[in-house]
């Protein structure tokens, strides 16, 4: 777990969990992660003296050089006007960076301190501004420019499933606002507070990362939800078993963070979207516990589960839950294919989903984001070694490949070896009859290295006087490509009246008989004043268009206040007012993650802006 | 669809739709099934004279012996006390069945009928009775004997969603109580009034049973879910696709049904559960309509579907809903096995679902169940066929066979011919090193032809003074063989003290990761005063044993009252008083199928009995 183990001591706290489970020294994940940018403070782009060259710098690795990016980021998202140079838009230093000092609030801290550890609670500057923001551009720019407004008054670190209800009670008791915090990467706005008009505690789930029992027999696990991905995943491998859940945040996630946003990861055609995954679940609310029984699929009323899962810590925190789990995959094997184009692929896949074998992961990069795969590996590799010239001519002459055109596509299978072979063949023989290229296991090896790394290109590009965001939704298959066309012409169209650089790729995630996941990336440069108008901008406009589609306001992202302002639109009002109805039985004084989630009626009837157009940075310089 | 369309006239009702869609003679469902037992009144069971041989008679043959059946229920359900004739207990006439006559509210049917077609509103004694009760034991028993207590004062058959809309409004105007009545096949009480304290109105759904679209691309169709299994699968059919729910209710339940009692088919295992299936539909509640969007899986809040889901009525009614389908099968292959016992068929059974390829179906028939299974086929069959005596001796000697022990599995695959040829050999390989014994497709084609008769031979056993019941459940696959034993010796002594026959058997129907759905059907003769108090003992009996060993409180039968005074135990306090905000916000009123689900606050705090408790039939003559 990411507790340092060093020395242990046998107070209890309030909870009576003696403190030796919690060792006296340790770090804190919030410690290890960058507080303006994403992940691992040690891993991080940067460039080269004096060839310029884009290298990336890893705990394993120093200074690997991405001979392809520099010139890709200048001739694609800068626009191309021959500049051979990056701005330097640097972040702002932590110590110049002002807050308010947290709010006062004695009898409210009496009553934390006669049951908390005194390390359980933290209110120290560098605490309080690694849990305002999750990750979103917007909150990565905000950090970056040292504009944070709300910071958490109180940060707390609870244990156990007993102390996050004894925090419950007494933030209720008190009017205290609690904003539950898993890895804090976010990118809608889910933990971020909203006003100071309350005393406010962002609610770190992290060192809630035990698994409490794994059962190989019914392939279930009860785990604290505050665990991180790769702590999950190491612990459930010692018995032999994985749950299978790897989303994009994965390494910097929480399980609890997965719940409550209905997360998805890459597996997900196999194993399921977290929902799928999830038995039970305990959920602290200001009301009392949710509770649910072990067991499997029963048909015995409404199943409370799904009131928690998508609320976004709007309803109470979810402390403990029974997930599903499956046996580690003997083999797991994923290739890499280059179709013709997106239409190809496209067609590749809707004829591979329309059978009744599927394989364990799809994904298909549109070709502006085959390119920036490319460009953005530490060597020529994979492609190279493919595309010698032979096989470009032969590609090009015989297969009538147009290499503008050309996208990648990653095709995963894991399970037994005669499930995988079966799938494979079936697949590869579906493949073969629609122009896919096969470029065998390279390519699938480098995306299993690398598939965490893109925010770490984001925030280089942030310190590059550009701005990266996403969009992603689920698409119906008769709208899939009408939707990419007009999203990406729109954006660009919108940024070319306006003289601005800008770029956009996408790519699909995960696969459904109905539809599939779309996923939006787009870059453009800041504009004079450094503020987030184009940002906003752009945003509307791409969920405009997913709206006119049919589209989902998210597939795996939530809705956090970034979406708020479409949930009328997204979800009937009917199911908005018996929503309220829930907050208001569950958390009757609104102290859980107020303002997300549903448009409050102020809101909806244009009395209040959406934050998504007032949580703007105003005339700063990055 | 049910409507014998012969002729149409113009005239429309008040929701504007012309009357041509619902010709002027037609016979509703409700007339052409059993008024006083189960389905079809052109099916049932009766005995040939004068070899006192049972027979079965359907609309396609007349008078099929099915010679084993007399033995074995003579044998093994009447106790075997030497007997050779069975006691008839009768059904009451129609003709002689007295009830209340409707109450009377004016003011509400003069805005029912400014809106409706006359021939939408019943109130005839046949429509009432044919409305009252679902088809439990407690049902058909208090049919039998004209103990009527309270019957619905009106019927109404809506033709859309606009009309379902028109009558809750109106209901909730009047205070009226709506009860929702799909096939009217439910055997936990869901469908009963139970009071005649307000004017209630059963909403015969039936004539909704129109297929609005079918998307062959997205694999989606939307369908008025007052449809029957029988006629939505043959309108499917006709655009090449299924749904692929085929509950033991199929030919006499409804979609509606489905969704508001969490159903569960028989090929679950690969087509998933109705939740899975469903995309989205409508539902009607007292204060307003709850619509959803299409589209493939979404992460954008809470999913309201689920509140529906497992409802049963209480919040309103379902009126259209997105369902999913898929490619009608090319290829559906069902075999028989015989296992030397319960305890291997349940080890190869946990085996299979251990790996990655499942089969389509696994029914598992334990000794008792097995048993009945040959006793009740039209000829002696594949049991003969298979069970020469060489075969026999075979399995005795040398694979030590004890035909005591011996369990029939009924095993099935569909998909396309490459996908049912490779789970099909997975599956016959683990099931070779399990001592199973290949009976080859013919119980699987007879279990196909037959697997909805089961209710027929509870008619005709209730025609005999006895009665049978039924309990399921979903347990771990740890507490499988324990709960099966446990329940089952504790029936058997319990009507043992009593000096009572009684019988009892039991099946696997549905396999999950986690455990399995355990399905009992138990038999035992009527005491002198033909009242219910046994059967409401036995069945307090089993589903005490099933909460002992924490099975859900039903697989998919669903609650309505009968399930009630465990709810408080299944599910958590927090999670009851949920929904009872839920029912309010939804239904202030309380008129949706009101004491159903969860009990009452009065029946929480003893201060009301559980209608499971009151319910009962007092010194009456079956």
């Amino acid at each position: 777990m990411q507790l340092k183990e060093e020395t242990t001591t046998t107070t209890t706290n309030g909870s009576g969990n003696e403190k030796k489970d919690f060792p006296k020294e340790f770090v804190d994940s919030y410690k290890q992660i960058k507080w303006n940018g994403w992940g691992d403070t040690r891993k991080f782009l940067h460039t080269l003296s004096p060839s310029g060259q884009i290298a990336i710098t890893t705990p394993k690795k120093s200074a690997e050089p991405l001979p392809g990016l520099k010139p890709f980021i200048l001739k694609e998202l800068a626009g191309g006007n021959g500049q051979s140079e990056l701005e330097d838009t640097p972040s702002i230093e932590f110590d110049n960076i002002q807050i308010d000092p947290p709010k006062s609030n004695p009898e409210f801290l009496k009553e934390l301190k006669a049951f908390f550890l005194s390390d359980q609670l933290k209110d120290d500057k560098f605490a309080r501004i690694t849990h305002t923001f999750g990750k979103s551009i917007r909150d990565l720019v905000r950090t970056r420019i040292g504009q944070i407004k709300y910071a958490p008054d109180l940060i707390v670190l609870p244990h156990s499933h007993e102390e996050v209800e004894k925090l419950v009670q007494t933030a209720n008791k008190f009017n205290v606002v609690i904003i539950p915090y898993g890895g804090g990467s976010n990118i809608v706005g889910a933990v971020e507070p909203i006003s100071n008009e309350r005393f406010t505690v962002s609610v770190d789930m992290r060192r809630m990362n035990k698994i409490l029992w794994v059962d190989r027999r019914e392939m279930t696990a009860c785990i604290q939800v505050g665990i991180l991905g790769p702590d999950l995943e190491r612990e459930l491998a010692k018995s032999g078993v994985s749950m299978g859940h790897d989303p994009d945040s994965f390494e910097f996630s929480t399980l609890g963070g997965w719940l409550a946003t209905c997360s998805s990861g890459h597996q997900s055609d196999k194993y399921g979207d977290i929902e799928d995954m999830a038995v039970s679940f305990k959920t602290v609310t200001p009301t009392g516990t949710l509770e649910l029984r072990n067991g499997a699929r029963a048909g015995a009323g409404i199943n409370y589960k799904h009131i928690i899962l998508g609320s976004e810590g709007t309803l109470g925190i979810i402390t403990e839950a029974i997930m599903k789990v499956h046996p580690l995959p003997p083999v797991a094997e994923y290739y890499g294919f280059l179709f013709p184009s997106f239409a190809h692929a496209v067609s590749a896949l809707e004829q591979i989903r329309s059978t009744d074998i599927i394989p364990t992961m799809i994904r298909i990069y549109d070709p502006d984001e085959t390119r920036l795969s490319f460009a953005s590996k530490p060597s020529k590799g994979a492609f190279t070694e493919f595309m010698s010239a032979a096989v470009k001519k032969y590609l090009h002459y015989i297969r009538s490949y147009d290499f503008n055109n050309v996208c990648l596509s990653i095709i995963g299978f894991e399970g037994s070896k005669k499930s995988v072979d079966f799938a494979k063949a079936h697949v590869f023989d579906i493949l073969a009859k629609n122009s896919a290229f096969s470029l065998g296991t390279s390519p699938g090896k480098t995306w299993g290295e690398k598939r965490y790394d893109l925010p770490y290109i984001r925030d280089f590009v942030l310190d590059h006087n550009m701005w990266v965001d996403v969009a992603e939704t689920t698409v119906s298959w008769a709208n899939l490509i009408p939707l990419w066309k007009d999203a990406k012409a729109a954006f660009k169209e919108h940024f070319r009246a306006q003289g601005v650089p800008a770029w956009i790729c996408a790519h699909i995630s995960h696969t459904y008989s109905n539809g599939v996941c779309l996923y939006f990336i787009f870059v453009s440069k800041q504009n004079a004043e450094k503020e987030m108008t184009p940002y906003i901008q752009a945003k509307r406009l791409m969920t405009d268009i997913v709206m006119k589609y049919g589209g989902a306001l998210s597939h795996h992202h939530g809705v956090g206040y970034e979406h708020v302002p479409w949930m009328n639109r997204y979800v009937s009002n009917g199911w908005i007012t018996v929503y309220r109805k829930l907050k208001e039985t569950l958390d009757p004084n609104n102290i859980c993650n107020p303002r997300k989630l549903i448009p409050t009626l102020q809101e909806e009837n244009h009395q209040t802006p959406y934050l998504f157009d007032v949580l703007n940075v105003k005339k700063a310089k990055l």
